[in-house]
């Protein structure tokens, strides 16, 4: 399917989200799905995340500010998205900082609910290796992915994705999409993109939509939301170099960026290859 | 009392909100309080929420992301702020969402402290039936109010109003405010407020603001809001169409739109009429 | 040192700060650090908080929506900050406004932990007195400095410092910065900034940032962080007079002015003196 195709799909059926995510990047998390079309709700309270899971058509599972109320919540959420059929997103955030992170993403993979992981390069090491790495939310530098350490870091995320039966999406100067079997390799985005806190979220939630809008298709809803998000940061980075402006008003443009893409634009401005 | 002294009254007494509120719009509805001239403070602990309340001029309880931090809360600070006399304006986000949701907002009722339910057209339906309704925390299509529903919605509005004891204030398309004996209808506002996180929330919290600084008169001071944030949103929307931007750069010109209101402005462009 | 190469400092050491903070203006507070070149992790769960700490460079603890969740973890991560010599910077949100806040920020005080305390006026003298002192989260009008209380806050702030072992940096129309000893003054900032929620939450986590590249010296640290922040709300205030927006797009402005603002610029346009 092409990706104007998926964008279409997805404005047409304009999925509702259910969020458990952090209180840092909820606000954007949630505007993002707005522009994009979709249909936002954040709750994560463990007695009615399970409820709250089953009214809507995607689970968007976010590690970052994890707490004891949560945690349950993220784990019973992810329990009936399994057992009705709707996408899980998990978004691993900062994973690789604190042994209480590793252990609550090592339940949610055992579970099998998950259907799509979303995570930087550090993040998605620390889970490929089981193993501490960078220890703050963004990629350390060493851990970036490059031309030259592109088939290793797909190696590494192809062999998470055969191994939890999950599509791997390593967002990040490239982005890497993977089922184990087949890779695409994503070329949009800009380096502001990190320097805006929750872009990762952002992401993540809105594969999460696009996996709801293309059931049984999430390679393809990964690859159409890197690319979506891609664009759309750099049409954003189009209008600050030209008005001069900073970090948190490209933040403003990105999430109006993705309201404003059109399934054409998408189209023709996505960049990505097989690898 | 026209709009225009409203507003002034408002800026005049810079009344102090205390909100518990979700953590997805939180920022929003503190940058609109200071916008409309209030000042807001968020606090959720039970340990501390009556003491809060007892130090502010009016009380804003929103249940989007409540947990078992926040119910005790809500449950205290709205006792003490009725014992005070303070205002209450509840709104019950995605009530038809959960039983926990609703149980929650039958007991806030019961208590007798509530001055104004602040919802859009599921959410009022929800409580006026005493049903689910709505899986999300946006109206369902079926429940936006229109024209020819006017007086349906008007009747179910009102009949909660007088259950209750309640100002009711139904935001959508058309706005209604009801005691359940006069009602007004709003007809200011555009379609992006609804592409917009919050912005619920934020008229709620400027609910609250309108009451403390109108005493005992609830009714207008419900109409004065939706009328402030729907004339404040058709002039960012006037932004939106000439600097093709989105939905977050919406929200802010709707938040600096409100700081840029005048009392001259508001009763100008306001629009309403009585049921 | 100058302030120049104060930034310089913090842009080329990128240090990594843990918040533990409010769920307000959290969104805020993580883009501001990474505007100014350091990164952010925001972790408030007793179980990780002092793991993520010590794998940080700095803390910022902030009382601001305090619970039952964050007193243990705001408690040990100061420890383990204190234990590992990281400086932490503690904000007193709206300590006069309840018993349980003035009892966690004795607590905090009473380890030894806290590096720099940054407050408005009225959490500065609730501290200093130990005793109730505004309601809000907001500075009362009748504690802000003014040239002509000066003499009598630099006192107040002055006692403060020297009983606690810190560098007290009260932040307002007018800052004081002081460890008891040496007291400066800054003139730097606008009005609009008090019109933003979270520009005391912004400017407390740049304090936590430039103390970590500046190790030792937590009062040069605390007078570069409220100069670069004043600095910035001059040019936003410039901004908003010349575009005719409001306080959303201000803090915007804000943000982005911390991204844009040059070495040069700062040492250029800061204004201080000694006391």
């Amino acid at each position: 399917m092409m990706l104007a195709a998926c964008l279409d799909r997805l404005r047409a059926s304009s999925p509702l989200i259910h969020n458990i995510t952090n209180y840092v990047t909820a606000n954007d998390v949630a505007n993002l799905l707005l522009a994009a079309g979709a249909r936002p709700i954040m709750a994560d309270d463990p007695r009615e995340s399970a409820q709250i899971t089953a009214g809507c058509d995607g689970l968007h599972l976010n590690l970052g500010t994890l707490s004891s109320r949560t945690v349950p919540s993220l784990l019973s959420a992810g329990q009936e998205a399994n057992r009705l059929g709707h996408p899980v997103v998990l978004d691993p955030v900062a994973v690789g900082a604190s042994s209480l992170r590793r252990r609550l993403a090592g339940r949610l993979l055992d579970t099998g609910a998950v259907t799509v992981i979303r995570g930087n390069a550090s993040e998605i090491r620390a889970l490929a290796l089981d193993a501490g790495a960078g220890s703050g939310v963004d990629a350390a530098p060493e851990d970036l992915v490059t031309e030259a350490g592109l088939g290793r870091a797909a190696e590494l995320a192809g062999a998470l994705a055969r191994r939890t039966g999950t599509v791997v999406a390593l967002s990040g100067p490239l982005d890497l999409v993977t089922d184990g079997a087949r890779t695409f390799v994503g070329r949009n985005g800009c380096p502001e993109m990190a320097r805006v806190t929750g872009s990762g979220c952002m992401l993540s939630a809105l594969t999460g939509a696009f996996c709801a809008a293309l059931p049984g298709r999430p390679l393809e809803a990964a690859l159409a939301a890197v690319s979506a998000l891609g664009v759309s940061g750099e049409r954003a980075e189009g209008r600050r170099l030209a008005n001069g402006t900073g970090n948190a008003t490209f933040r403003n443009d990105l999430i109006d960026g993705v309201e404003l893409l059109t399934p054409d634009i998408l189209e023709q401005e996505a960049r990505y290859d097989t690898l």
